[in-house]
């Protein structure tokens, strides 16, 4: 993202103010980190940097609240904050908001759970809580919501801030994507797997109930947000469809959107019904506003992750594949099998190469290994071959549209144990790792820009590892196991062949 | 694994001899392990610690081999070898069978590619190699194979050794698994993931083209080993279509068999014939296959090793669900919904409780919570409730056949992280970790045991976390993410209902 970027146009977005305040008071922290769900909150706000010195803790008892002059009610504050955070039991939500209403207070964020998903008597706290938002013109988030990640807060005045109302103390490294998500956990609870995969979250906003806000609000943000360029939506009920739709096939073609709809079987529709009180609707129904507008629909959480990934790179370095012809290079015969039986159940192909493409590749790989597609080459030791040159001499064949290399990426733990049989190790073959960032890597990627051919590295070692982490810092995709690859280069070549590239 | 268990009986089977040999000699290894495959594999010898002083490295110009005396042809040998070990060049290994049927070695294992896999020049040396086989009335592994891992080796008259014959230097913990593999990879590199998740592999073998020995072998084998609870197969081709049949047919009422068949598309067939030169059959020959003889089938290697590891624990323990009643607790509304829906979607119920037991949990969780199926408890501090005491009930309750628990259940990096905050952590909280072995993780297994109720665990951190690594090492199903449970608990499901329980 180029800060240049004329980012004014959405800033006059009523939401861009709500992921963006310049001050904020917290109602419902203590001191108690680990008992009160507010105090954790409180503390991430607090961990954030950007409000420094404009967090207001309002407590009826409390003088000091983590470290911070705690106030006794909004209307004693000295200035009218920008967002109200109400933490609170059910019952004190309509007060709080009146007061807020009194002092000027436009927004809120609104996590106290007990509204309409736990029948007659929350609808009727709902209903009041929706006239006193009315009555002082207010926009709340929520309720039972868990608030938000913004990454990307108050950018580029402020640099290195992020405002995190979530409980989740871990934050995910941002990026392009954007997470709006009915549900608290799946905007929440998928740091760790986002850092160890290295997914890149700039926004991720928990919307809850949806009395006031909801998701097609947020749809209608990231479209003008620069800072988006993909979006992933977990869904339980689309409250607006005609506004969702209409949007929704407006935005894909710029910004693709990856979606899990949590309802459409009989007890999900009751689970969904008191987890947020949403009437989820017939499976049917969904895949046809998800086909209409080019949403990309899982049921996995992990496709949901890796998805996100696929198409924050894609957008990012703007690498698409212009057709479904796939290369597999693999040191493993039955990885790179079962990849081609999977790359073909998607849809996909995985062609034979030419006579003149296969020869380029005989006097570089073992007398027993394969030079069709998939290219096994069997044991070897030509680390920069497999990772690097084989992947250039198929890019740049013209033959293919994008190319998986199969093979372990990461040696410390093998060179660790050859010395630790007493057997010396070459140091070269120890710097590898220092040279990979400038010899392999920033080179492969200049050249999946120029060609427009997706590289995917595969392996079966975990993310964890520390050349592997290396692979993931430089953002190329790696993959530890092989089931996704395929199912991401499917739905990023379905996706480009309909919006970005034509056969 | 009893072990006054009756080892004999399959202690006379000729693939017993082959996977615990008293000596073995190795040909094609030397001192360099990071460029030559068949060095490597020596060293895996050695670190096995079973065969110490009756490994013979054979090597026409070294005197020594990583520390070990070395002899230029097998015929010098003092003693005839239990196995010879060929990682050879192609050519050479007519010669070197010759002279080992000359010593009176009958069995081999030939890592050794070039053969049927290449076409017909390799064709032609293959049947020279059978022809050898069949004068000296050996039988061998492979070749184009990798060899194999017994974590079993000679147990019980040997405790803590393991023969590893393959390139990879990482073992899995040992257990009640047994892997057979016309794919190198599969037989070897899920070592990593395996440790992770807790998968306890006892056995896995690379069969390579199967020119002597086939899968089919195998399963006969693992029928008769008491060591074998569960069975993995990865599988490009099946030579005796027949016999393999009857005997899965008869091994899975007592031991599952998970198996993944890489063949049935065009490219893939392709793929597979110039792996391990193996004609793949058509997908619908498979499904009925496996339909048939009840193997349960996968095209995933993530479903293939949950898969494993469930069917692991529930014959380890003989934990079988008795019907497709499914509980979730969790502090997610968002996961549990969603593993309610996969849950149906794979054929399971969710089904509400009854009034009387719901009354149970009514008084235990927040007034916001729900105390239907899904049990969702929202926020909450109840660390043993969740983990042990909802469980318990739910178990007890006589109305449901398994339950899944969705929570965070490490909070060694939220301790530290309210730590840093410069707040104080009461110290018993610090010490659940210490204490949960015993007062959860026990007992949970033993009610899991008495009713024969299953629970699985599920959340979002990653497997390395400390507490998380308690659970994985008390055996307790721990899966971190949500897309695995319900797959994992249908197909239990489903086998108990065929083969274990009935409704």
């Amino acid at each position: 993202m180029n800060e240049n970027d004329n980012l004014l146009p959405y800033k006059d977005h009523f939401l861009y103010n709500i992921l963006n305040p310049k001050s904020i008071a917290v109602f419902g922290a203590n001191n108690n980190l680990l008992e009160t769900m507010g105090s954790m909150q409180l503390r991430n706000i607090i961990a954030g940097g950007g409000l420094t010195g404009n967090i207001y803790p309002i407590h009826p008892r409390l003088e000091n609240v983590q470290g911070i002059k705690a106030y006794k009610s909004v209307l004693d504050l000295p200035i009218t904050p920008d967002l109200a955070f109400l933490i609170l039991p059910t019952t004190a939500v309509p007060t709080v908001m009146e007061e807020c209403g009194q002092k000027g207070v436009k927004n809120l964020l609104i996590t106290s759970g007990g509204f309409r998903e736990i029948g007659l008597e929350g609808i009727k706290l709902s209903q009041q809580v929706d006239s006193i938002a009315k009555k002082y013109k207010m926009r709340f988030i929520g309720p039972n919501c868990l608030g938000m990640y913004n990454g990307w807060y108050r950018y580029p005045d402020i640099k290195n801030a992020y405002l995190n109302t979530l409980w989740m103390y871990k934050t995910p490294e941002r990026g392009n994507i954007s997470i709006v998500s009915q549900s608290g956990t799946i905007a929440t609870q998928l740091s760790w797997y986002a850092n160890d995969l290295g997914i890149k979250i700039g926004k991720s906003i928990s919307v809850g109930n949806e009395a006031n806000i909801d998701i097609t609000d947020f749809l209608d943000y990231f479209q003008k947000d620069p800072l988006t360029e993909v979006i992933g939506l977990y869904i339980e009920e689309i409250k607006r469809g005609k506004e969702f739709i209409r949007l929704a096939k407006d935005i894909v073609p710029q910004k693709p959107i990856i979606a899990i709809y949590a309802g459409g079987t009989e007890a999900s529709t009751r689970s969904i019904m008191s987890h947020t009180g949403s009437i989820a609707g017939n499976q049917r129904i969904y895949d046809s506003v998800f086909k209409e507008t080019g949403i990309i629909q899982t049921d996995s959480i992990l496709d949901f992750l890796y998805l996100l990934r696929t198409f924050s790179f894609a957008q990012k370095y703007n690498i698409y594949p212009e057709g479904k012809k796939v290369a597999i290079i693999s040191d493993s015969g039955g990885a790179g099998s079962m990849m081609t039986k999977s790359l073909e159940l998607n849809g996909l192909e995985v062609p034979e190469f030419s006579r003149e493409l296969k020869s380029k590749f005989l006097d570089k790989i073992p007398s027993t290994a394969s030079a069709n597609n998939p290219i096994d080459v069997t044991f070897h030791d030509d680390f920069f071959g497999l990772i690097y040159k084989f992947p250039e001499i198929l890019i740049k064949s013209g033959e293919i549209n994008s190319v998986i290399v199969y093979g372990i990426y990461d040696f410390d733990e093998i060179i660790e144990m050859v010395e630790t049989s007493g057997i010396k190790v070459d140091e070269s073959f120890k710097q590898i790792k220092n040279v990979i960032p400038r010899t392999v890597l920033k080179p492969i990627k200049r050249l999946m820009q120029k060609y427009s051919v997706p590289v995917f590295y595969v392996g079966p070692l975990p993310y964890r590892f520390t050349w592997n982490r290396l692979i993931i810092d430089n953002e190329i995709p790696l993959f530890s196991m092989w089931d996704q690859p395929p199912r991401c280069l499917a739905a990023l070549t379905n996706y480009s062949l309909v919006y970005k590239k034509k056969e």
